[in-house]
């Protein structure tokens, strides 16, 4: 089995209480890469510029099964962002967006992506990308999309198509409420639910997660730390080691009792990323640390 | 074992995006006093005035071990409170407060009921006030309290010198932040956590709680409901629910799993609570209600 995968790859300025870095590796198709690759590396769709530097494209070339489906395009300079936290990281301002390279990007997924069974991921990006990829992706197992608020306030035609094509939708909680006009959040993924879902995945950030299936409802706190560094992919992170716990551990049927464990690794694995900045949080850690803290987390969180 | 409890009887008008009512049975000790019942009845300490009426006093002295405890002052009315929230009750704002009855409250905690071994609970209240109970209360086993925004702003010695006296603090996230001048949860904590404690619970309302004992911490999602009423008491509830576990089942050693399942039990009860006004939510359920949400509760959030 292989995970498919299409986001952003992108340079990122960020200030927090912590500090600032300027235009550090980021965009949600790096981040879910970083997640994942401790247990499956996915198959890249994206796009790059001229200025991701060399170092930035190996780090993303080792986080990944095939970097193929990227594109360079030499004349254009990479996605960049820039945000500030605030002190409690509750709110953040995006202080500047600039396309570049990706208002030029027409994916393409290679041949080489479908030989094998292959679940699919179309992470935060314009739902006119995500609707190409799965033009490109049919016989897909599993098909969830992960959207943001400037999509859903400028793009609402382009996305509820994308969402007729999908399994389910990974979103954050304002999202999702913003997505349905509800104020409940058991509302909120009941009206997201279409006839066709699978799942329906509600980031909470310090909240912790929801999850929704056809016949459940899961609910997980947040792993609680000591120190908040950076949130930035925080949310893509959870989606690439959910992803990847599914893609490792072959499941084809997607029941409470998996969904949860899936879940469960996502909050750990997620919790290091916003240990530091950017990609940095989970660079350093292995798969042993996060076994560990999984312990951890069971301990703190589980019950009989 | 037993329960000794202090805390507010009130008359509450409420105003919710569900509806309004206006002076009904509320109060920190009658929700606490509600929620507990089902598995333990306390002892209680605290004043009524000449307005609170007959089926009110009957559903009191219902919810209770002894009501000896509890001064009338016929000249005076009920403490009164009015508040109103925001459609997503994220925000409460309060209309009205009237200390009444409970400005003149000098509380005796009656010699019967210190007979047996009990735990003390001072519900949110004159910090004051639980001063002058813990003075009459030598010999308790644990001894928790609550308070909030109002006492920490304008009564922080008193406050102070009544934490001096307890093993634990009961305590909303925001009034944590505000005790301790901190944004992160886990160090707000550890700055509440005197040598002398053996417990800090936080309530975190729809993002659940978190309870951190000398060498543990613990972290649960709240139960996800579909339709929210009205939140006043609900930590109140969870209070009321927690310490009757421990009494219902002789907990004298306030160890990880005890703790967990406890918080786990309360987590439930305090979900009636929100689902009408007042004490309604918890009025019209049983114990085999408890039972069957613990059993959901456990399907969407226990893992191992």
């Amino acid at each position: 089995m292989a995970i498919i995968a299409v986001g952003s790859l992108a340079l990122d300025s960020i200030n927090t209480a912590k500090g600032a870095r300027k235009r550090i590796l980021g965009g949600s198709l790096t981040h879910f890469a970083n997640a994942a690759s401790f247990l499956s590396k996915p198959l890249l769709v994206g796009v790059v510029g001229n200025d991701l530097g060399n170092d930035n494209w190996e780090f993303i070339k080792s986080k990944a099964g095939s970097t193929e489906g990227i594109v360079h395009l030499d004349e254009e300079k990479c996605f960049f962002w820039e945000g500030v936290y605030s002190d409690d990281y509750e709110k953040l301002e995006t202080v500047r967006t600039e396309l570049n390279a990706f208002a030029k990007f027409n994916p393409v997924v290679p041949d080489s992506y479908k030989k094998e069974t292959f679940i699919l991921f179309l992470a935060n990006i314009d739902p006119v990308i995500q609707e190409k990829v799965l033009a490109q992706s049919r016989g897909s197992m599993l098909r969830i999309l992960d959207t943001m608020n400037f999509w859903i306030k400028n793009s609402r035609e382009n996305l509820d198509r994308a969402l007729d094509e999908v399994d389910g939708i990974l979103i954050n909680e304002e999202e999702a409420f913003l997505l349905t006009c509800e104020k409940n959040i058991v509302k909120a993924a009941e009206k997201m639910f279409r006839p066709s879902f699978k799942i329906v995945i509600i980031k909470k950030g310090s909240g912790g997660s929801m999850i929704f299936g056809p016949d459940f409802i899961i609910t997980l706190p947040a792993f609680p730390l000591h120190e908040i560094t950076d949130p930035t992919g925080a949310g893509d992170c959870f989606a690439g080691a959910f992803m990847s716990y599914l893609d490792h551990n072959r499941i084809r049927d997607y029941k409470r009792e998996v969904i949860k464990n899936a879940a469960v690794y996502a909050t750990v694995v997620a919790s290091f990323s916003v240990e530091d900045f950017g990609v940095e949080g989970l660079r350093k850690i292995t798969a042993r640390d996060i076994n560990n803290r999984c312990r951890e987390f069971r301990k703190m969180a589980a019950f009989k």
